[in-house]
């Protein structure tokens, strides 16, 4: 196979905005695997792409060239419906947690291979360390258990998942072709479909906590990954969400693990909760359940219940206490009025910077660090009110998270009220499907 | 300097659209050639420039960034005006041998630093070396004293000059990158730049034995250049030249120095005599002998006084016998009529398939292999006439030479000839200065 293709001609053809042909196309995925195209050859195919662009039926050849570089997860011996979720990432994007025992609760598998955070976008098994005992690593027989026994699984991806993939998006990450559509799609969709799920609900996020900062360049991504899980047999919905504020009260680890407990009893930031039920429901749907009563599942304890359970069958205690800060410093308002504006990125730096999340992927984090929001866009305050409380171990972490902060959140001393949940219902501003 | 900028910033200006400041580009040059910015990065680099273009600016500075990675000759002392020409590269294209000389016979020094074929094109220093004795590497003091004694030199680049380009030029090779103009610009011009010459001429072809197959490539990269040269300092003119056609009738190594010795002498193919004599007047020009009556020099034997003395001066015998092939095979018209298509690209292939050029970068020429054009398009010839002799020193070399021919060469029996004189005035199509 190796003698078949030319690097340079697969290069040649993408530069001059032509199709690969599929042979080709598998050839060269395999044989950057193998080491056989270089990284230099490969980088010059990716900034190709980037502003070329990749035709529908590429990207479905170059995803499945990247699954078939690794091994392949099925679940079909499960006996139940699987599901699962993707979210691009997001600030305070806590989701996750109470997600998938919601959607659990209705007797649906869902399986959430999740990573840890790296820069200003926190990870989900970072969340959940948080729990004393709770471990993220199951093997295979384990994740099969558990989906069968609890439903909802949350734990690390396995490195056998889509090795290619790997591979690229190192080579991407210090070449400048990260923001190549295509190539994001095939990058998130590999490892979802890999994963052997049969369907798949993404949240793709946009705005200046988003790696999308555009609404066009999201749904973009969005109609790509949707297509692209069409073509491969996996059922496929998109919502696009607002990232241009932080999501709920509750930026950081255990912080945010609290919130998504406030949610599965019942109560909550009433944006955690529309966009936990929104996302419910388009994975109940997938799942053949349309009228699911998820709102009920979250009242009535049933949502409570399949958490609890789903920490436990990971060695978790659901009731132990979870770690608190050191230090807390809190800002309060210079003035009266309403706050108009708080920026999900330079929030989500501030909290990284406060011990939250890391810059090196060998770094801890710190579970208690964080920040906690005491009021939210819309909301009036007095002068002197306190407006965010900050968390750290240490509090010289304080000024550097401080600078961050700087020009992100705004008070206008003759703004209007938004209810919470006329904003919350803003939140989710388009529905893409096949 | 290696801490101030990121490559990846480097390459997504570029990839966007973007000038790169100044600083910036010398600097990814620079840590490019001292290993700190990798191949994978600056392939994604060359391929975002091929893409998106680069500003005159920007070209400017990348060139004197290559040409400060090595050493920079200087020929100010010689007392003598210097003149270079440069061309891109064809079949049959032996103008330096006779046009040399014949530019140092007005007292102008004319420093040519060529290089070895690979491919289709021959290389000047492998013609030259079938001149028994002759040698192509000169230091830098003999060099200099060539200069000033004799006014020519055509002798091999040493390593030192621009290493960038060298480095980069090899991983554009693997990286389908060789075609952006701006780096083919900066490539060609770095090392004409870094030889200290003080003006240029350059030889920029198109056509089917050309890199640039079409006009409008061509007439970009020259525009290109000459723009490079001005902003750089070296007055810097050139010319478009029709490459459709091998240029005179050998093509080969021998060969084409017995064409040039007939040149100089004061014959040789009417193409050949005219594009030498445009380029010489060119170079006269710039070397302030707007007037130099160049036809005088070659039939009055002043030039080929000067090549005998050129070649003597790197221990070349001028009377000596040039190497004469083992084996020929000559091959006739089908049919009568007059030719109306001999093209250069399959000529050029099957030469180097005789054995006149070089797959490998380390592997040998057969000086005397090649082939003779006995007719030229525009020429009537009767049925069973040969039309051109294929020379090698091995007969199994005919088959595969043949076969690159099989297309490349048509007779109209009811076709028009067109006279020597006519064809050699429509070698030179424009004319680019700054």
């Amino acid at each position: 196979m190796t003698e078949k293709f030319d690097a340079v001609d697969v290069i040649r053809t993408k530069r001059d905005g032509g199709q690969v042909p599929e042979d080709a196309l598998r050839w060269m995925v395999d044989a950057y695997t193998r080491g056989y195209v270089s990284d230099a050859q490969m980088a010059s195919f990716a900034m190709a792409v980037l502003l070329r662009g990749m035709a529908r039926d590429e990207i479905r050849v170059m995803t499945d060239a990247m699954i078939r570089s690794g091994e392949r997860m099925s679940f079909a011996g499960l006996g139940k419906t699987t599901v699962d979720k993707h979210s691009t990432g997001g600030v305070g994007d806590k989701i996750t947690l109470p997600l998938a025992p919601l959607v659990a609760s209705f007797g649906v598998a869902v399986p959430q291979l999740s990573g840890r955070g790296l820069g200003h976008t926190g990870g989900t098994l970072d969340k959940l360390e948080s729990i004393p005992g709770w471990r993220a690593a199951l093997s295979n027989d384990e994740m099969t258990a558990q989906l069968r026994d609890v439903g909802a699984v949350i734990c690390a991806a396995g490195s056998g998942l889509a090795p290619a993939d790997k591979k690229l998006y190192a080579l991407r990450d210090v070449t400048g072709t990260v923001e190549a559509i295509p190539l994001i799609a095939s990058s998130i969709m590999s490892k979802k479909i890999a994963e052997g799920t049969a369907s798949l609900v993404l949240d793709v996020k946009f705005g200046s906590g988003a790696f999308m900062k555009d609404l066009d360049r999201a749904r973009e991504l969005a109609r790509t990954m949707v297509e692209l899980g069409t073509d491969s047999g996996v059922a496929t919905t998109a919502l696009l969400t607002d990232m241009n504020t932080p999501l709920g009260l509750a930026i950081g680890n255990a912080n945010e693990v609290r919130e998504s407990v406030e949610v599965l009893a019942g109560g909550g930031p009433a944006d955690i909760v529309a966009l936990t039920t929104a996302l419910a429901r388009e994975m109940l749907a997938l799942a053949g359940q349309p009228d699911a009563d998820v709102e009920a599942a979250l009242a009535d304890g049933r949502a409570m219940d399949a958490w609890r359970r789903m920490i436990r069958a990971q060695d978790g205690d659901p009731d132990a206490a979870l770690p608190v800060p050191r230090e807390t410093h809190t800002v309060t308002a210079p003035a009266a009025g309403v706050v108009t504006r708080m920026d999900a990125l330079p929030f989500g730096v501030a909290a990284w910077r406060l011990g939250a999340g890391r810059a090196r992927a060998q770094d801890p984090v710190i579970h208690a660090a964080g920040i906690d929001l005491l009021v939210k866009p819309g909301d009036r305050v007095a002068a002197g009110q306190p407006v965010f409380t900050l968390s750290a171990d240490d509090p010289a972490r304080f000024e550097r998270a401080l600078d961050a902060l700087d020009d992100a959140w705004e008070i206008d001393p003759a703004g209007n009220p938004v209810p919470e949940a006329e904003r919350a219902g803003a939140l989710v501003r388009e529905r893409i499907t096949a």
